[in-house]
């Protein structure tokens, strides 16, 4: 075999093989060309305690979306290295307040939801979603309570609610309503900042439990199962009209319409 | 040179080359390592219908929010190269259905602030993302019509409604209310596919005005306006409970409720 022939072979194989070797080297701190990101990112074992300080310490920098995203994502690439921790977690700063302070999707949900997208997909990732959601609704929140403070004196006895509702503006409402401070209140603000710890280490939890053999323990709620027992895709009412919802339905609907039914 | 010198020295230097020629070559123009993606992206200008019709394309692939999202950043992304082509975009598929089929957010709300986010910051990210959620709720959609409709026979005359909001539960029971169609029918999920090229296209058309001096078209809506005057932060009333929203608020609650106040 000549050189020119070989040398042809070796471009053709050889190099390939060490191409690939390079860019395995490089996915760690050396440096070096940084391979792509897999996707589904590989998951790492989390602390919940670490997990729910950070994400209060986050929400102070760039909201509730931001402050479980960037938890829960920021703590598994500090483990992964480069190209992981060059992500742009501040991207996922738009869902603040309900995304742009619309007062939709809870921005600690859409956090959440975000976060679980990136190491789950299909069934995995719906089953996950409905888990945190549906804690949510029906969990009396905040439950964590900081190191120190940012927004209120230590020792302040911070009121919960139930939210009864993944939206922002009914959840920060009914626990305006429960606690008597305004909306706009430090204590609402710092309220905001517990309830995004306890949804970061919440999901961090299932995270955890989700990377092997994972059985959900919690879907949608109650009145959401009873009420789509009927509203749903292949419900048994075939008059009834269908709903895209698992949110708690008689959080805004009137639970008269389904007693009334029952009646008939 | 023996064959085994050459091969060593080849495997030393030669395949080293090699290999940062195939990483110039796969990556951006000038090659060698990949820096990592700055944030915000920077922006390029984006042809509306392209994006319209890759937006219907990718809700077959992944859902709305990712139709939205992937339409408008993977056209921008296939514009820098990499390494804003290796972003997970496949990320944003958990919003589909206002997030795991629970009827918040819909996805593309969610997936045009998704990509707003990516490029703007502060100010500007929630002046176009004003814009976006609040034409969303006014405006009677779907208005796209594609080349080849994927799932209604070419020539379908395609039902429009207006949401009156921007969640997904609430947006699609008007649209079955309107047309007649059920929300799990083909024709519902051709309606959202079509919502989807009408959303991506309207927020990359927003974005393309807003890469110089950007005064925002539309903020939100009269009826969020007026009751805002009295509920939101420095509200004029101050008895009034304060409430985090921007959106429409008459479509969950009465409109009584104001006439009484100003009857008083």
């Amino acid at each position: 075999m000549s050189h020119e022939v070989f040398r042809r072979e070796f471009i053709g194989l050889g190099c390939t093989a060490g191409a690939l070797w390079l860019g395995a080297r490089v996915g760690s701190a050396e440096g070096g060309q940084a391979p792509a990101a897999s996707y589904p990112w590989p998951y790492r074992q989390l602390d919940v305690r670490k997990v729910q300080e950070r994400a209060y310490r986050s929400y102070s920098k760039a909201g509730c979306m931001f402050g479980v995203f960037e938890a829960i994502a920021g703590s598994v690439a500090d483990q992964l290295g480069r190209p992981y921790t060059e992500f742009p977690f501040e991207l996922s700063a738009y869902g603040g307040g309900g995304v742009a302070s619309w007062g939709t999707l809870c921005g600690t949900c859409n956090g959440a939801a975000m976060a679980i997208g990136l190491f789950h997909q299909g069934q995995n990732r719906t089953a996950l979603i409905n888990e945190v959601l549906a804690w949510y609704e029906a969990e009396r929140l905040p439950a964590f309570t900081p190191d120190a403070p940012s927004k209120v004196p230590a020792g302040f006895a911070m009121p919960s609610s139930r939210a009864d509702s993944v939206l922002c503006h009914v959840s920060i409402s009914r626990w305006s309503g429960t606690s008597g401070y305004a909306s706009f209140s430090p204590e609402r603000l710092e309220r905001c900042g517990r309830v995004v710890a306890d949804v970061a280490g919440y999901a961090a939890g299932l995270l955890n439990k989700a990377r092997g053999a994972y059985t959900p323990g919690r879907t949608i709620s109650d009145t959401a199962t009873g009420c789509l027992s009927c509203h749903a895709q292949g419900k048994q009412a075939p008059n009834e009209p269908e709903a895209v919802s698992r949110m708690s339905c008689t959080t805004c609907h009137e639970k008269a319409h389904h007693q009334e039914k029952k009646k008939q």
